[in-house]
């Protein structure tokens, strides 16, 4: 049994606003037990600069913490001046696992920018960012179909989760902060709808795991992804999961 | 008739949700009309260096913006890698502000970092984030006067609205956005629960205003400002609401 | 009677030297007592770039000290590599003061860049700076309009003073550096030469001020402003003076 | 066949060059293929902050590139005044990497720096990097070690490389920089003597990768370390190596 | 016959307003021509970090310019964030000119600031900042050695000037900004009272200058220094000069 | 006898590996005894803003050291955020020196980006860095006019070394590290083929200098250089010598 009563395989409670700010064009609340991440998806009419002319999209994402999404308060990184290596990490993961779902040929020369911001965290902010940030862009790109000014551009679900081995030798799935802290091994898993791997980042925190390891770990992701994918369906509605539904078999 | 249907001297409504987040001493969630911010207040057990061996403490204060806080987003202060005079200007005025109602001798050498978060914009976000820090900082440092760290230090109510003239001459109470960006003249107002100024700020953008026209800004005020006291004292409920009373006569 | 022997509603000296350096199109060194500021003017034929193709110009000021204008030496912002909040506050109060008495369509799109910098301080830098620089923005902009590029668009006179009360209760007029420090309460009040209030920032220091007090703070600013404008119209001369009043009377 | 001439399954040549520098405790020049790093190792005689008084050392890393090392010139990150996102992430990389197979209580309240500077690129700089920091870091070490000054404290051999799918299908082995700007999926592993997990980074560019694709990857990775481990053992010498192998028993 | 009508070796007019300001322990205001530097020092009580428990004392020297020291605006290197290799380069040959001419441990473990804020530029600025910050730095010592909290330091004097060669071969003494901007060869002389050089920069501006010439330069030098020198006199008075002259002799 | 047997005036022994990197248009690795920089040459097709429309081209330079070139390791400019000052003397430096050898009409409007990137450090990286500089910018140059894409530019040999006077009043030329920081005198000499002065920078480190004592400095000097010239021809072979020869001839 674990600190907060689970069993090793099973998630926390997910909840998944969707419309959660006037402004976006798309924006959802995410919790995934007390971690709380507000996922909004900005679409601009143009790419970055090493893009233009090549008639695709591109999906970019920032994240960041409130200061007091911690137990203790953090130095904000405006205040800083420079944004810190782990969060330049966590962006550059969100915007890649994105990019594997969405067709930017169909996109067009527009650029999505994704912004993860952690009002709460309780572990797993990263793998929650994707989760939720997914819910977040399908709607504004729905939108934007919907008004004829794009073909439909996802072509599979997207969700992600973080699975680990205690000290003990027992793989667990969706840790929670003080899990994470003590975890010797730390896996997370960004995986499609149709169960293909998008990324796959496995870390021994000075510890180091065994291709027997490996299996296990790959597979309590899988389930927890597939629970995940249920979750993102009824945020969305039945409609736009047919869409993608769509979208993925004529890949 | 105002844009959103409000009379001249309407208040939006007010939502002050206590205890919002679960990790710090004391935080809320404000909703004003569409403005909300969320606003917390983390205890730290010393002062700046500036202020070291007076036996007196701190409260300071930071404010952000999320990016689609607002209509169209705006870049990340960490990304630009420096914080804007706005926001300098904003935080400057909160701990100001703040610091007039807290006896600093009874607080000892702790500082009071507040951090207003604004989630989503329509206008007021500074106000607003004064009136909630208010509640936040309270909660924090009554829960240290009842574990006797303290004496409790809070001596007056604060709040603070806006008031401003429109183009047809008319004062209005608590402008939202599309209001403040065509106001001649904008006034915040910071005031006591006993009805002192802590804080006036009346600017003409590329306007003036006459003697006159300030004391009907100000009456303007002082009717918004006693209806958000007393959202603040349902927010803090009987027992606070009583000790600051009584702390106020025994200044 | 005041530390430095004045009365308590008796400014200091006022001197203002004009054409002070030879580059910028206008420029003035203003002492007020020992206050000692370097304004100039400079015109630059474009605007920025969130106000093109509007047809009006644009009024923006920046604000530094020199290390040694205080007792003690300054680190400089250029080597902190970051401007303070405080000086941030000040500039942008400084260009907002300017705007509201300049017809920005009669100057087309052109910038006008307001350089403050303190040689000497001893409390009202801010207020100095706003005088002075109303004058050597003047200079500049009737040379301008003396070549017919422009039509002459200063509307009003505008000075700025401070006015405070002391512990003991005294309503003061323009305050040194000993007694800004001291001040419970401590107001800026920006003002056109017809009497309207531009800017009014009025602050408790870990203190408040009643309604009562407003008023008298505000009676006292208006006697010190009367003076100032008249050092200002001495320095610029009968023929602009004379300018100004006509702009005046045909706004 | 490959671009250079290789089986899918073949490394590129290696040479270390151990000692290259006169300064640093330890230092190799490692070449694999085109790619040159030089790493090098500095013991510095306390750690950082948060981990002063726990009676164990740390392992920190930095890396770069000569603007030069690419086939264009990149802007140097000093000039720019940040680190990228992508040197951030490397960096971490390294630095857990080699964390994991020492023992950092051995090392006692020590830092071991290690600087990893791109000469040359041809893809595959980050394991590179990683294989010959190991090397580096393990010279400095050891001779502390021959000094009474540590225990000699590596546990294990440590050494990367990437595999990845190309366009066809065909999985490959020590990607240089051609395959890796085409590879559909790309991966680092390190691992190790061992052949234990240490981190495991699949990423699908702008595609996925299934399970069984997975297994490939991995076994490709496998075959290439082995061989990476050898040039580790001959660079070292076989003094160094048994004193490995011992405390990788013993462990 | 030059620009402005001098002979090629004939220096400026030199003023040097000694206790320009109030609150530094020494200031000057020097011209030389059009070129005005304000030159304070500071004298802080200890040393920096790297000197500390050497018993010995330090000189280090800031320099600035306000935007309209010159013909067209610049922007302030605060508001860049940092400070260009120009300015560096000034600011360090300033520091490392005056630490020649004092006895280090004379001052003990102080430091002395040296700042030189450029007022109005017509070439020369380095020179008239050295020339002036020797007088400021002088006259701030002075007072110390005359409360007896160190042993007058000051060994001899210092001045700087400039050289040039014009394309007609013309060799010309203290270059005012046209000419510095025309000339092939530009040289930087700074020298003490008896003769010795400090610093000799020397730099063909897209030329080169023989050996022949750059004697030619330094006699240019020579002779303009000798009148700088007694400029310095005149403004310490005979005094200080003479416990100047005093402490040569015992060198 | 120097610390490493030389005599006064005997250069340290110097070797220029050229096309020492396989991507920059010119590169070599220069080790001047145990000083080793790799110097690169960029050529980029535009110049920068300042100069566009001039149909002259333009070279520049950047300097940096790994943070183990020397004894104890230097902090990265990178993770500081910020360039040092000696960093920006150094390559603007080299910037200048260069320049005065290229005949930048006949470059038409490229820039040339030198890069000295110094991998050990034993005292004259500066003057090593401009020596091996031109040899890198001399190929990539020749390469350019072979391909009749420009007019050869070179128009004389430049090479740099240093020479200084040590406390018991010898002067030295080719100071490696430990009698640099004992020297009283420290002299950069930078000189074209034909005996030329390009820049020359002599600083008494808290000493002085006669004027014998400069000439003395200034002969060890040639004797250096002269040398260098005839490394830096064998360098570039006997074709590009003689091109250079040409230039001079006609310049």
């Amino acid at each position: 049994m674990r600190v907060d009563g689970r069993e090793p395989l099973q998630l926390r409670p997910i909840h998944i606003e969707t419309n959660y700010l006037k402004h976006p064009e798309g924006s959802v609340l995410i919790s995934v037990g007390d971690t709380k991440v507000i996922c909004t998806a900005t679409i601009e009419d143009r790419v970055p600069h090493f893009m233009r002319g090549e008639g695709k999209g591109w999906i970019t994402a920032e994240y960041s913490m409130l200061p007091r999404a911690t137990a203790s308060r953090n130095i904000r990184e405006s205040s800083k001046g420079k944004v810190s290596g782990r969060t330049m990490e966590i962006q550059r993961l969100i915007g890649r696992a994105l990019r594997a779902i969405v067709d930017l040929k169909s996109l067009g020369e527009k650029t999505v920018w994704i912004d993860c911001d952690v009002i709460q965290a309780d572990g797993g902010t990263r793998t929650a960012s994707i989760t939720g940030a997914f819910v977040a862009m399908t709607l504004a790109l729905n939108e934007l179909a919907e008004k004829r000014a794009i073909k439909f551009p996802i072509t599979d679900f997207l969700a992600a989760t973080s699975v680990g081995i205690l000290e003990e030798n027992t793989t667990i799935l969706d840790l929670n902060y003080p899990e994470d802290s003590g975890a010797l091994v730390d896996m997370n898993v960004v995986m499609t709808g149709s169960g293909e791997f998008v990324e796959l980042q496995g870390t021994g925190e000075e510890a180091t795991f065994s291709y027997n390891q490996l299996q296990e770990l790959l597979h309590a992701a899988q389930a927890g992804l597939s629970e995940l994918f249920e979750h993102q369906k009824i945020a969305l509605g039945a409609d736009i999961t047919e869409k993608i539904e769509e979208r993925r078999k004529n890949k």
